[in-house]
């Protein structure tokens, strides 16, 4: 009879952590959140997760060191070593996570990987990637973030800087900046305020009688709307749909994946960015890649912690 | 003491067959030549590729079954089953490689993959790429080529087209269409044949007396003029490398390898190349990537056959 192996894993957020007990089957224990204290450079982060962590064990009569390892995912990249090349959003510098966790935690396998990274890991694991041999997630949220599972294995990349497909420069001509300096990347149109610009430019452009002209503008909006059959909402749908395909098309050159998932928030369009996506990924995708599966992601904000805890339990 | 492995590399091209008996070391044997035989929709190839085998084998004592295995590149994609899917330049349709070469060559480790990808494992093995964690090789030659290695392992992709980086869209106001039917390649700009044709565009628009005029119009001698101070060259190069470097920002933002090599005809270049490659690579670089080394490859037309015999002795 095997041991049940469980891990902790750790999804640490700008204003929240979610920390679950993993079990190796892919289901939770426990789960549950703290406050992320981003005061003082965020010098409380670690020991914070530290004592939450001890508390939750004891209420489940386990200690650390029967865990099978601790995995952690931070907004940021995380290089190869170990170390973190800073999170803004948590006040962190440079340093080296991975031996600071050990110094808290102990002699336990640690891992850290970025949060786009770990979250694709765990939608591969046992959600909407499980079953097929290589993932590449697309996270839509506030900025546009991604991870690329090949053989349930994460690639990291040298800077820790895989899967940063935000940054893909989708249009050159672009003149506006990205958050990260650069013009014209893919966040400035597909993540959630990049719709929201994108459709301000077209209203712009089209100051017609339209449902959005009456509605909060928001990527929920948007995609509302265009269900609604608004000529509008559906040109600006379109427009979306066709600078993200066309970068999938260049993601599935480089990587090559058996599925696309997509998640964040908008994912919760459903069909309605799916089929239009599907159309403009077909349009520009290379011929031996016209069939690659785009799906939308299962896990919602459980694949983080899934995947943090999946880097310990391979 | 432990025994010498030694695998049979073939780098199968659309006019010569390159084999090599290659040592685990990395080293040659022996290497040959033979003519690819297209005739009959390819049909001939494997048996002469067979029959000219066993009689090196046989003038260095060595048998079939003595080999670690053989290792071939095909100018195509091969699919994770060792299918391939057509070969246009052989007259191959999609048929099992990797079953028809067991027939004919026995029960030995058989291992297949595209011949850009087997170039770049034969790059980060013995060469340029030697001692990096991850390599990705761009292959400039009558096509642009890729192949991507991460921690030794080539990514073959899904659909056995990872690293198709000549098909990333780059231009997405191009007219003109690629071989691949799409419009607005990296290849339609950085391939030889593409670098002639950005040539001939400038020239049109700027007919003044430049030392392109008086060339015949190629890769080498639009480099050539470059170096000897000729304004409209330096122009070209500019482009030529301003659409490559973007390229390779988009790669990084997916792949994030340690280094890329430049190979194929064209990187004989050199610095020409090289150092306003760099300059345009690092303008559209992610943050974390801007020092990603940039060389050119180092071992010719033996990276495939060193590359291929890698495939089965890892």
């Amino acid at each position: 009879m095997s041991m049940e192996r469980i891990a902790l894993g750790i999804d640490l957020g700008g204003t929240t952590v979610k920390i679950g007990l993993v079990k190796d089957s892919g289901q939770f224990l426990d789960t549950w959140e703290i406050p992320t204290d981003t005061s003082e450079r965020g010098k409380n982060i670690l020991p914070d997760i530290f004592h939450s962590a001890e508390e939750k064990l004891s209420e489940h009569r386990l200690s650390m060191d029967l865990l099978a390892g601790i995995g952690i995912g931070v907004p940021g990249a995380v290089l190869q070593t170990g170390e973190v090349n800073r999170c803004v959003n948590l006040g962190w510098n440079r340093f080296h996570l991975v031996d600071a966790m050990h110094a808290m935690f102990g002699a336990l396998p640690i891992a850290a990987a970025n949060d786009a990274n770990v979250a694709a890991l765990g939608e591969a694991w046992v959600g909407s990637g499980s079953g097929y041999s290589s993932v590449v997630m697309v996270t839509l949220g506030t900025g546009v973030g991604g991870g690329i599972v090949i053989h349930g294995k994460l690639l990291d990349g040298y800077y820790g800087a895989a899967g940063e497909i935000g940054h893909i420069l989708i249009n050159p001509d672009e003149k506006e900046h990205c958050n990260c300096g650069k013009c014209g990347c893919l966040e400035q149109y597909c993540a959630a305020p990049g719709m929201v610009r994108t459709a301000r430019h077209f209203l712009e452009a089209y100051p017609e009688q339209t449902l959005l002209n009456h509605a909060e503008l928001s990527a929920k909006s948007i995609f509302d709307a265009a269900r609604e059959g608004d000529f509008a909402a559906g040109q600006i749908v379109q427009i979306i749909c066709e600078r993200l395909g066309r970068a999938l098309s260049i993601i599935a050159a480089v990587a090559d994946p058996e599925i696309f998932l997509i998640g964040g928030g908008v994912s919760r369009a459903g069909d309605a960015l799916l089929v239009p996506l599907r159309a403009e990924y077909e349009k520009y995708a290379f011929h031996a890649q016209k069939e690659t599966k785009i799906n939308t992601a299962l896990l919602g904000n459980r694949a983080g912690m899934l995947g943090a805890a999946k880097l310990v339990l391979s």
